[in-house]
């Protein structure tokens, strides 16, 4: 068995998220059919990030065990040949046993884009917001983020996780030829974390809610404290990042 | 009657081109099932641009004559909320009365883009070619083009033309983060022109033509003579010029 990781783009528009789930279309299994074709037999993969309905990726990680040996080229060209239009593999290498896009993964880096102005070309990728925001306030909120907080009051209501703690790196707002982009790391995510920060932030910058109102909407550890939930079409997973270069940690573990 | 100036953005995927014709869903039509909506009659637009179907377009220009009165920006916010998504009004302004979006355009510019990898998000703007190209030959071929010349080799068989003169003022090639754009500017584009000189060019950039035949391909003045059109949703309409400043050649003519 050869361990594999794999890095994807894909648009998330006709997808009902990463993880496989009964009666929808999804990456996961999109791709384990994909891999199925190639492989010869059924291969279990799994997602370092696992995104929401609707939301886009330009630096997801897969990694999964493949019986049957491939040239790292020829598996990606031959998955690309194979996968539908909205599913891309920008990278196929052979990783370390012991890597697993999951759980080896120390941080993810999202993005979410705002536009200002109507938009054709590319609406599939960015919230329209016409009513005008104050990036000063944006920017306020943005760096009330950063640090270890408890991020329940962001976290989608019926989420299973065992506590709220994340450790934010990086989280900045920067103005685009016709918008917004946020830009957030963190070591983890609440199920809906990204979209729920992006529009409390949002309803603090139309001057809805106050900057200083922040502190009590983090301290409430509670959903309905936050604001609307950004649209999900807007977000999309930059990156993941894993220790060393690539990820793999060395380890004495047979492949 | 007030005569208008709109600027329009549409994404050509679903349509079949800008033109009206039965049985298909075109942008002129959508954009008359519009006005028709806030202007209370029906209303005949003319388009700069005859985009072909599947080609998207950042600055198709359109005029129009309207009796009912409207403020620029009410016209605009009005449209935009009554068009579908994939067509966004720009801009909205009061032209002279002998402005014509297409017997006044002096120039049309067309961007072509070309990805060099496996792509997901934003597959529906850009042609994928994986095959490596050589820009110095493509640069090469676009240079040919630069000047008036009969361009009858490269518009579509069957295409209604008085003659295959076109002045071509802009034709270049640049090197993008992941691939290719040709940028051309002419006086008149002949049906099918862009993408059958893209493909033409991408053929002789992989060494399948030499850019020595490039003459009598041009001199042929007929299709066959020319390389296969590359695909329409590469295609974008960038901006659409006009003596002066937004357009309006003052001529003694009723409007």
């Amino acid at each position: 068995m050869t361990n594999w990781k794999l890095t994807l783009e894909y648009d998330g528009t006709e997808f009902s998220g990463w993880q496989i789930q009964a009666n929808a279309r999804t990456v996961q299994e999109e791709l384990e059919r994909g891999l199925a074709q190639i492989a010869g037999s059924f291969v279990r993969v799994a997602g370092g990030g696992r995104t929401d309905t609707g939301v886009h990726a330009t630096g997801q990680v897969v990694s999964m065990e493949l019986e049957k040996r491939f040239q790292p080229e020829a598996l990606k060209r031959s998955l690309n040949g194979v996968l539908p239009y909205d599913i891309a593999v920008l990278g196929a290498e052979v990783a370390d046993p012991d890597f697993h896009a999951r759980f080896s993964a120390c941080a993810r880096r999202y993005r979410y884009s705002i536009i200002q102005r109507p938009s054709a070309i590319g609406r599939q990728y960015s919230w329209m917001c016409f009513y005008p925001l104050d990036l000063t306030l944006l920017e306020t909120c943005a760096a009330r983020i950063i640090g270890e907080h408890d991020f329940m009051s962001f976290a989608k209501t019926g989420s299973e996780t065992e506590h709220g703690l994340c450790r934010v790196t990086e989280a900045h707002w920067t103005g685009t030829k016709d918008g917004l982009e946020f830009t957030i790391t963190a070591n983890r995510f609440l199920y809906g974390m990204v979209r729920a920060l992006v529009g409390t932030m949002v309803e603090v910058a139309r001057g809805y809610r106050q900057p200083s109102d922040w502190t009590a909407i983090m301290e409430a550890r509670e959903r309905q404290a936050a604001g609307a939930a950004a649209p999900a079409h807007g977000l999309c997973l930059l990156a993941i990042q894993y220790d060393g270069i690539t990820s793999p940690r060395r380890q004495n573990v047979e492949s």
